[in-house]
């Protein structure tokens, strides 16, 4: 349920910098705001006017901070509603103060993702770009910030809209041949009818086909580099750490020796295990290496077997092509500027890249095939991806094509006549649960509560 | 020397955030706005209108990111130049590209405090209001950032000016004495300057007397909790950390086992430190929690030196004691809800102060006798506490005062007459290195680098 009352929160990031902004939306927004603002430029408040002015304790006009003031009056804002933004310093206790000062005049602490939820919720936007908020804000990549702006614009949901229609096409024959029930199905209606449902499904399965690309391109992919010791592991994770703007993000892991290090390799964030900690010694540290990346193989998404390519192919790769099994690998043959000595064994169908860590030869097509081995060729500068990137949309769509499914199947047979507007009500329902016309509450509290607290 | 050139940087802290803010200032901070912003209302950018639009890619037009702008008109701005600020969704990627395309457009990067530093040298704020600017953002306590702020608004320059009308005064009357030698020195005249100058010297001793606590407040003080096992140390640290709001801060110590804690004791910034992980068992564990608490006693600002006071005075009690040798201490007296039974050895002189972590007795008398070592009976809630808090402006006027000094000395025996102009002097450019007419290119240079990005 949507209480219109008033919310605030600290909208920038946590920590010291230049700015800070505490946002409130709501109907008493602007009267709080002058509670605590006294503007000295521009004639106080004013909508979308940017005032200079200071921020006060209301009762001793104790000074908090000097700070700019904008008012946006509703429609115009992003909630839609009266929204203030207060910009003053940055610290961490200044921004608190004010925060305090604008909850202790009337308003309550904003929800994660309540600004954005209250945009979806008076129709400023759908679901499908409420949710691409957060994502644009947690893109790693261009490529996934380029995926997830579509979606923030819209150009998702046009493609879910165009199913849409063809669903709601439908359903409007299939209720005027309840109402009317003496109609016989008429032969010319019901082509017609299926030439409408016909593009709705064919873009249901262009969407579902497409999941797997924008996913990985919004949640990034996980890869492992296993193999023997001596064969070029380290220098090779070196190689694809040390490109130009490669390292996107270093987060500790779980334990000391292993750092999680998300690299940009074409537009796809890559999340390699670094072993930083367990090269730094010989012989039983690299042995504990090849353990790790065994324990690692069924978690990634890929694997990166390097072999040696200058010597024969021995007992420890072949323990290792093992491991691997059927999971998804690239064989990668180093030490390419030495003579070939190695010999894959026949069972072995997985693409190989010959590569030198030392004079970087081979490197690029080894970044091009772990691309293709997610994209699938698809092109992944994202400039043109519109695609579904999250489970739930995916979940939802396939329910949809089911029931359109079913809806086709029985029009066709002339069988189960009663379930046709059950199927196309379905279909209706899972595609509004995409753009949150028909999401159940829980859906939507669990949804924005994974946004950050001030968006 | 300062190249009018144009800036540019994020302005926001470093993270994920609801709204992310790239700033720029110069001459051309419009004309690189507008060619990476295309406004969707409110007709384009115009000083201190609030726009919303999107930001594009230049020739290729991508969006980047819908966006809000504000253009504030020099000298109607922070640097007092043009200044555009550009709001974006919050992420790290996005607002780093926002820069980055303001970047390409003909600007660079800001240093750190480069805005501050062009408020100050375009006149808008003298050198004690500017580096009070990153007093407001680091501030962890509310008295601190009312120091801080007295000073960013000016209250302590005026204190100064004071000093500074004093010495010009004096000044232009040994200017006359030197262009008129003939003149005797009047007496009468020599009064008048005598009593324009005292004010000065007064205004002068108050400012370094209040240095201290002014630095305290700024910078905090650091206390170790001292004593043998078993005397309530953690259930004293725990009792002072578990106050509401009393945790400011939790840094990562230089060692797994030290937490250092920032805690807010009657508005000072108090540092303790935290012997979490030590605590956790028994024994040997114990006495390295012993040795440790004595490796920090000489680098601490005050040891509280616990004893229970319900046994006797012990031999480690005694070794302690005298670990703490003429270090500034408190002796808390623990355990104050069992009979007394505690004698302090008579060499003692450090206040006692009687508490029961058990009741909570007691605790608000240690809270104010820890402020009181600092503070020496200074109001802290800060709001008329105008004072030095930086050892720079302290030294500057220490050199002001011992010139002062001179001059007076001078001037009333009559002596060294020709060095009254060059004490003067000496004494008006020292008190110019604190408000920054005099300071040198590498003292501003220093003072801005310590600033954050943005500001």
């Amino acid at each position: 349920m949507y209480v219109r009352d008033t919310i605030a929160a600290i909208s920038t990031p946590v920590g010291e910098g230049g700015i800070g902004i505490v946002r409130i939306s709501g109907p008493a927004a602007l009267q709080i705001a002058r509670s605590i603002f006294n503007a000295k430029s521009n004639g106080g408040l004013k909508s979308h006017r940017f005032s200079y002015g200071e921020v006060v304790q209301p009762g001793t006009g104790d000074l908090v901070d000097e700070a700019m003031a904008v008012y946006m009056k509703a429609p115009n804002s992003y909630t839609r509603e009266d929204v203030v933004e207060i910009q003053c310093h940055g610290g961490t206790l200044v921004v608190s103060r004010i925060l305090a000062l604008v909850i202790s005049q009337g308003s309550r602490p904003a929800e994660p993702g309540e600004f954005t939820k209250r945009a979806f919720l008076n129709g400023r936007i759908d679901l499908v770009q409420a949710e691409a908020v957060m994502d644009v804000i947690s893109s790693r990549t261009d490529a996934s910030l380029a995926l997830a702006q579509h979606q923030r614009e819209g150009l998702l949901s046009q493609r879910i809209s165009t199913v849409k229609e063809g669903i709601v096409y439908a359903l409007a024959y299939v209720e005027a041949l309840i109402d009317f029930p003496e109609d016989d199905v008429n032969v010319a209606v019901e082509t017609d009818v299926l030439g409408k449902v016909a593009p709705a499904l064919a873009e249901l399965d262009a969407l579902i086909a497409g999941f797997d690309e924008g996913r990985v391109l919004r949640d990034g992919v996980s890869v492992v580099i296993a193999g023997k010791p001596n064969v070029g592991k380290s220098s090779l994770l070196n190689t694809l750490l040390k490109e130009k703007r490669a390292i996107v993000t270093s987060v500790p892991g779980t334990t000391r020796d292993l750092i999680e290090e998300v690299v940009n390799i074409n537009g796809l964030p890559v999340k390699l295990l670094d072993t930083a900690g367990i090269r730094e010694s010989e012989d039983q540290v690299e042995q504990e290496g090849v353990r790790l990346s065994l324990d690692r193989i069924p978690k990634a998404d890929l694997v990166l077997f390097v072999i040696d390519g200058s010597s024969a192919f021995g007992d420890e790769d072949a323990a290792i092509l093992e491991a691997i099994g059927s999971k998804s690998c690239i064989v990668v043959r180093n030490k390419s500027d030495l003579p070939l000595a190695v010999d894959l064994p026949s069972g072995c169908s997985a693409p190989v890249v010959a590569i030198s860590t030392h004079t970087g030869d081979g490197v690029p097509q080894l970044r091009d095939a772990i691309t293709n081995a997610f994209m699938h060729g698809h092109a992944i500068d994202g400039r043109e991806f519109v695609a579904l990137s999250k489970a739930r949309h995916r979940d939802a769509l396939l329910k949809a094509r089911e029931s359109l499914q079913s809806f086709v199947a029985n029009l066709e047979s002339g069988v189960n006549m009663e379930l046709l507007p059950v199927d196309l009500r379905d279909a209706l329902d899972a595609v509004g649960e995409v753009t949150g016309e028909t999401t159940a509450d829980d859906v939507l509290d669990r949804i924005f509560s994974s946004f950050c607290i001030g968006k």
